[in-house]
C-alpha cells in the first residue's frame, strides 16, 4: 500500500541544509518549508474564508481534535462527509491528537497507560481518550494528516518522568498504527517528544521511526524554553528522522523560529500566535511588531507595513484599524488576522526562494535585524 | 449649479406606479429601489468587506453621524480623505443627521430652538447637536447623501407635541441648507416628520419640498407603529414629494415592507435588521425566518435558503453555520450576515424587475405567501 503522505525533497540549500520539497497528499502537493494555520473548531478566527486562505497562500491548515471531539462532534463531521467538505477547505487538512488540549485544559485528568480520564469541559461529562479512541476520532474527521497521541511533559520535567512518558508515548503510538483505519488516505505521524533531554530526543525518535510513519512531529517545544535550548533538540534530532519523510515542529509560529526550524531541517509548522495576537491588535510587520490599536497611529494613514502587499496593507490605513479596534469591530480583527497570516505565507515564500538560492543565512540576517531580532533586549521574541 | 444629487425616474409600474428609477451621485449610478446595507462607524458589522457587499449588489451604504462624530471624529475622518477613502468604499454613502442617535442613546438630553444638549456616552462630555452642527459634521465625512436635523417624536406622541416638533424640523431644515458648505458634491435631503398625524406630515412635506432638497427622507416610521399605520402614511406623503427627487424610508428593512414601500413609491430603503439578526444566528429566507444556531440544524446539511445562490447558500449547510454559533466563531456571523444582505438585494432586484414587468403585485403575492406573512399569526413582522 501507498502511504498517504509523501515526501518529495527538492533541494537542500548549500551552507544550512535546510530543505525544499513537497508534501504530496490526497488534497493536493503542497511546498515545503510552510506555516500552516490553526482553525481550532474547523474554522478560522477572525471571520477568515477559505478562499482568503488560499488566496494568501495556506496550503494545509490544522483544526483541533479535542475541540471537534466535543463540539460537534466526530460523528456529525463524518455525516457531514468530513472537515474538507464541512468547512469549505479543498486543500490539506491537519489535525492533532487531542492530547495537548487535554493535558493543558482538561479538567480532573488522570493518566493511565490505557489513555486519560478527563471531564468534558463544556458539560462535565466524563471522558476517555486513548491512543486507539484518538485515531478513531481523527479517522472520523477525515484529515489528511493525523497525529497519534502523545503526552507533552513540561520542558523542565525530571528526568526519570520524561523517561517514562516518552516510552508510554512510544507504545501508544505503536497502538495508534494499529488502530488506523484509513492509512491509505489519512497520513499517520508519529511525535517525537523527550523535553530537553538529548538522550530521550534520541530515544523517542528512534522508537517512532522503527514504526515507520508516513511523517514525523517534534513535539514538547515552544513551550516556555529559550530559544537556545530549542534549537539545540531541533540541532539533534533532525538527523535522526528519515530524510524522505516530512517533520512537523507542532506550535511555532514567530519569524525568528520558523527560519531557525528551517535551517535545521524542518518542513512544517503551525501556530495560532498570528491569528491570536492579531485578534488584540497586534500586527507582525518586517519591522517587528506593531500594535496597531494603540493612540500613536489614530492619525498614521500608512498601511500596517509598508512592504507588505496583503489585501489589508493595500486598502486599509492603520487609522481605519485603530478606529475599528477601538469601535470593536469584527472588521478590525479580520483584517490583522488576515494581515498576520499572509505575514507568515510570504515569510515562509521567501524562505523557500533563499534555499533554492543558496541564501538563507542571508535572508535570515536581513529579517532578525530589520525585525529587531538583534536588539539588545529584543521584546519580539 | 447642479445638485450633487439627481434621480432620474426609468418607468412606473402599470397597477400600482411604483416607480424604476436611477440615483445619480458623484460616486456612481445607482438602481433603485434599493435596500442599503448599514455600517454604523464605517465598517459593515459581521466583518463584512466592501468587495463583499459590492460583490452582492449593495450601491450605496450608511454609516451614522452621531457615531463617528463620537470615534474617531469627524476631523480625522477628513483627515484620511474622507467616508469613502477611509473605509475603502467607492460607491455611494449616505450618512444620517445624527438626530435619531441623539434622541435614542445620548443621556441628560436638553431639547432647545437652537439644538440639542447632551452628554458623550464614551467619556461623559458635554456636547451640542445643532442643525449647522450636524451638517459641519458630515461636509466632514464626506458622504454622497446627508440628512439634515430632524427630531424623531414617537408615533403616538401628542397632536400639540408631534405640531411643535414638525415646525422646528422645518426650521432646522432651512438651517442645515444654508450651514451646508459642499452642495455641488453632497446632496442634503430633508425628513419628512409628523408622526401619525396627516395634516402634519402634509405640513412637513410642504415645508421642506419648498426648500427644495435633491432628495426626501421619510422619518418617524417603522418605530412601533402598525404596518397598515406606516402604510397609510406612505400612501398620503409620498404624492406630496416631487416625483423628479429620490425617495427614501428611513429604518425599515422587511421583505413585507420594502415591497408595500416601494408599492407607495419609495426609492431607498436602510435598516441595521439584517445584520442584527444574523448577528444572533436569524436568517431571512424565503419561506420566513430561520434560526440557524437551533438544534433542530444540527443535522441539516442543507443551505440557508435552498433558493439562495449567494457565497454562505453555495458553499455552507445549517449544520456547518448551527456549529460556527455554537462554537462563537466570528466566521458564522459573518456568514449569516452575508446571507440576510444578499437575500433583501436580491429580493430588491426581483421587485425592479417586477416594475419593468409591470407585476408587482404578483411578486407581492408570492413573496408574502412563502415567507408566511398571510399565516394569521405572522411570526416574522
Ligand atoms: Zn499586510
Ligand atoms: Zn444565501
Amino acid at each position: 500500500m501507498e502511504p498517504a503522505i509523501k515526501y518529495q525533497l527538492i533541494k537542500t540549500e548549500k551552507h544550512t541544509g535546510a530543505r525544499l520539497g513537497e508534501v504530496i497528499t490526497p488534497h493536493g502537493t503542497f511546498q515545503t518549508p510552510m506555516f500552516m494555520p490553526v482553525g481550532t473548531q474547523a474554522a478560522m478566527k477572525g471571520a477568515l474564508s477559505p478562499e482568503e486562505l488560499d488566496e494568501m497562500g495556506s496550503q494545509v491548515v490544522l483544526a483541533n481534535t479535542y475541540h471537534l471531539w466535543l463540539q460537534p462532534g466526530p460523528d456529525l463531521v463524518a455525516e457531514a462527509g468530513g472537515l474538507h467538505q464541512f468547512m469549505n477547505w479543498p486543500k490539506g487538512i491537519l489535525t492533532d491528537s487531542g492530547g495537548f488540549q487535554v493535558f493543558s485544559l482538561a479538567k480532573h485528568r488522570k493518566l493511565t497507560e490505557a489513555g486519560v480520564h478527563f471531564r468534558n469541559e463544556l458539560n462535565g461529562d466524563k471522558l476517555f481518550l486513548s491512543p486507539e479512541k484518538a485515531i478513531n476520532i481523527q479517522n472520523k474527521l477525515g484529515p489528511d494528516i493525523m497525529m497519534s497521541l502523545d503526552e507533552c511533559p513540561p520542558f523542565f520535567e525530571s528526568y526519570d518522568y520524561v523517561k517514562h512518558s516518552v516510552e508510554r508515548t512510544s507504545r501508544w503510538a505503536e497502538r495508534g498504527l494499529k488502530a488506523h483505519a484509513h492509512p491509505d488516505y489519512q497520513g499517520l505521524f508519529g511525535i517525537v517528544q523527550g523535553a530537553g533531554y538529548a538522550d530521550l530526543r534520541r530515544q523517542s525518535a528512534h522508537d517512532l521511526v522503527s514504526l515507520d510513519f508516513p511523517g514525523y512531529s517534534i513535539g514538547g517545544l515552544s513551550v516556555g524554553e529559550s530559544k537556545s535550548e530549542m534549537n539545540r533538540i531541533l540541532e539533534l534530532t533532525t538527523p535522526l528522522l528519515p530524510t524522505n519523510k516530512p517533520r512537523y515542529l507542532m506550535g511555532v509560529g514567530t519569524a525568528d523560529s520558523l527560519i531557525d526550524g528551517v535551517i535545521r531541517g524542518v518542513d512544517m509548522f503551525d501556530c495560532v500566535l498570528p491569528t491570536r495576537i492579531a485578534r488584540r491588535g497586534t500586527c507582525m510587520t518586517s519591522h517587528g511588531r506593531l500594535v496597531v490599536r494603540n493612540a500613536a497611529y489614530a492619525h498614521d494613514f500608512r498601511p500596517i507595513d509598508s512592504e507588505c502587499d496583503c489585501y489589508t496593507c493595500r486598502h486599509y490605513t492603520r487609522a481605519y484599524l485603530r478606529h475599528l479596534f477601538k469601535a470593536d469591530e469584527d472588521l478590525g480583527r479580520r483584517l490583522t488576522s488576515y494581515h498576520n497570516l499572509y505575514f507568515l505565507h510570504h515569510l515562509m515564500k521567501r524562505v523557500r526562494q533563499a534555499i533554492l538560492d543558496d541564501n538563507l543565512l542571508d535572508l535570515r540576517a536581513e529579517v532578525f535585524e530589520k525585525y529587531g531580532y538583534n536588539a539588545e533586549h529584543p521584546k519580539n521574541f
